[in-house]
């Protein structure tokens, strides 16, 4: 007998990699202890900023006031016996009370476990949001809350996934919680890369050839996972894309993961979500596409809503066999529910404050607000960018990030190497170490073998990060020459 | 090609049972629905009693005020800024104020991502608290916040299977989130049974057994679960009981998981925690015990707090190797983080007020009036049950659960055959059809070939639900004598 070492525990978690919170992020909060401790006089830098995790409201996002309001109800619905104090003395307008009366009258207490797959109050908001949205009817049936999308991606992915010769289409570069949940699933990842020269967009072709040479390998590849706007990438698709895909993914039988948490989040263009696309196919084609299988996802951890520390969100289903079905309900069940406050936050997200309502121009100012000041700071990184020796970035597109290539001199892969690193995690490590900023490498990320990149978010206030970014660029480019 | 189906989907799902929520459940839910809609006149009952969790909140249970204050102020911070509404008008006492402040100082926005293993001051505010519990220092270092214990629970079947010839000893009867997970992860329960004749205690001849014959099948057992108090049997186990699983552990090199969720409810005798009892062993015997694998959990959900929608928890770990905690850090980091209002709670649980503290009166009686309940309706329908032909159970001791014998008549037996179902499921599912009242079948949870049982929780309020189980069990009993 042996107690649990290294070499005997599960090696399929052991296999699996997550940069977003590895060594880089581990050594940042070491940093942000220091600081606080006042333990940083010798630190070329007096502020840790966490550029590596799209966390707003770590940063400098503050929450929508008419969800907080109604989630402080919901927390503690006694207040609702003080009604004039609430509205007189507090600002709360009529309809916050409204809403929380309403939701507690559908969920009961947030303290209780709800259905396993959600409040169905909740369930039929969101339908009601996807038919507005898309302009198609959705079955409140086929919604199960989560917590968070990772934990709908989690469910889904230890549903589809049988063993090493399932196979998953994953874009690279990809958030890392797909390849690292097929690791741990021992499943097999099947990348296909997205196209740097064409703003990150899919290629069908490149898809195709992905799904081909797995196919030959003896792999069973039953899904195509698509981040849309993408994570790291930026990139927000076009109906065209999004269109092709699921004409792919009918012609072979895959399951479509749409990943659409940041849906919300994008300058140029639309977003085109995948059932719009499908509905729309359906319809212009009677007949055909009827046996598509789309998970789509959502969360209230990103767009404006930006609540991560709830963990909320949630999938639809469309075109799953009722008996799958029933598998993904006996799993869910397994885990209990999603938290209730957060299944609440789903519901103001997708039902928030109409023209009109009491409460609605201060939500309308202060989504817009969010808005803008994203796209500002995303613009101001990209220009700072552009004057950056070696690095070049797409204009911004939409999500949380920029995920600029980096061409690095020899002497810094060289010096990388004898670190036992790879180039972009070296360069990162010293960016840390030299302004405080937190970036993830694209090696995290996966990338086109002997291309470099880094991901940023854009969240963080002010721009004296961003310069601080380009003088330590400048002498690490000098340095290394 | 094909598309999903039962038969080509992750059969370790398939596999996996969780009665709990199961087809009783769901049929109960249909009534609740029908009631409310108003189309129940067919129905033999005007209420559903779900008395097939453990949701207290979902049933009379109110949340404890201090709690929800505090959760109010953390969702909605503005109203920090109006502190004299607050105490003059809405009635919150100054420490409410000051535990919102400090956890806000700590935490900085419950809407943002925390550290993976959760916020540091929570972290340190629990090994306080575990300290005063059990007479020794815990390092917050060692310390996960999850979502609930079952969070935790399946963090660590993770890390600890490695296949199917892992083994992992759970007690039988046990709450299925155990040989769910397994059956999803693949790996192989070894059951101990637990003895009914000694108030549902743990046999260590009986572990030794199970243990020796799984090793004899080339299994590799590398931990035991405990459930303590016991769910669904609501076993208190006594110090020696404890120790000597320890002593085993020890022995054989296995990790203890020790369930302690219902630690504080206790009815008879005292919870004795696992890590109070190893660090006793070592104290006593010096230099032994020293390399003991101890994972122990908690949760908001059960005790008098009663927060199961909040999904907050924690599990604490002694004894573990580095590198396999780091990937223990590395897993929980995937999720990224449990929900941050469900930390806070974990915090408010493990540190509630004070004598002295404004708020501590009203607290302390919210908290024994909530014991003082349960424990009356605990026995209420124990004696309820001593009044029932072919009912046995021992007197309630802990948790939120009884767990009677029952023995039915063969041509019960017979006809639950004919329906293809167990003879406790088919009695359950008549029960509801009569009553309006859900239990889980034995079944559910595991017990003894030939012997038949349910699982009760005793939240529901009032007495009425009691005594129309009475009138369906004689009723039943009659029906197939």
């Amino acid at each position: 007998m042996t107690r649990l070492t290294i070499n005997n525990i599960n090696p399929n978690v052991v296999e699996a990699k997550y940069a977003v919170r590895g060594e880089l992020a581990v050594k940042s909060e070491e940093y942000r202890a220091k600081i606080r401790k006042g333990e940083a006089k010798d630190l070329p830098f007096d502020q840790v900023i966490s550029a590596n995790i799209g966390n707003p409201q770590q940063l400098d996002q503050k929450p929508i006031t008419f969800f907080r309001q109604v989630l402080s109800l919901l927390e503690n619905p006694l207040l609702l016996e003080k009604k004039e104090v609430l509205i007189e003395h507090l600002g709360y307008k009529p309809d916050v009370i409204e809403r929380a009366q309403s939701l507690l009258s559908h969920v009961g207490n947030v303290g209780a476990y709800s259905a396993s797959a959600g409040v169905p109050a909740i369930k039929e908001s969101i339908a009601k949001f996807l038919e507005e949205r898309d302009g198609f009817p959705a079955d409140p049936s086929h919604i199960y809350l989560s917590g968070g999308a990772s934990s709908g991606v989690n469910t889904l992915l230890n549903i589809i996934c049988a063993g090493p010769k399932t196979g998953i289409l994953v874009p690279i570069p990809q958030y890392p919680l797909y390849t690292a949940s097929l690791s741990v699933l021992n499943a097999t990842c099947v990348p296909y890369y997205l196209d740097e020269h064409a703003n990150w967009g899919t290629s069908l072709e490149t898809i195709k050839e992905a799904y081909d040479k797995a196919k030959k390998d003896g792999i069973d590849v039953r899904a195509i996972v698509i981040i849309n706007p993408g994570n790291p990438t930026g990139a927000s698709l076009s109906e065209e894309d999004v269109s092709s895909v699921i004409k792919f993914a009918d012609q072979e039988d895959l399951v479509v993961m749409a990943d659409e948490v940041y849906q919300t989040n994008v300058f140029k263009g639309t977003f085109h979500s995948f059932r719009g696309a499908l509905h729309k196919l359906q319809d212009e084609n009677p007949g055909q596409y009827k046996s598509v299988e789309l998970a789509s996802l959502h969360s209230v951890s990103k767009g404006m809503v930006g609540e991560c520390g709830h963990r909320g969100g949630y999938f639809e289903l469309i075109g799953f066999e009722p008996e799958v079905e029933a598998e993904i309900y006996k799993f869910v069940s397994i885990t209990l529910c999603a938290p209730v406050i957060g299944q609440c936050l789903v519901e103001l997200m997708v039902n928030p404050p109409k023209k009109g309502d009491p409460s609605y121009d201060l939500y309308s100012q202060e989504y817009t607000g969010i808005f803008e000041g994203l796209k500002k700071r995303a613009f101001a990184l990209y220009d700072a960018f552009q004057h950056m020796e070696g690095v070049e970035c797409g204009e911004p597109q939409g999500s949380m990030y920029l995920f600029p290539t980096i061409k690095l001199p020899a002497k810094a892969v060289e010096a990388a190497k004898k670190e036992g690193r790879e180039a972009d995690e070296f360069y990162c490590l010293r960016m840390l170490e030299a302004t405080g900023v937190c970036v993830v490498p694209g090696s995290g990320f996966g990338q086109k073998e002997g291309s470099l990149h880094f991901r940023t978010t854009f969240l963080a206030p002010g721009t004296e990060w961003v310069g601080s970014i380009q003088k330590f660029h400048k002498e690490f480019m000098e340095e290394f020459r």
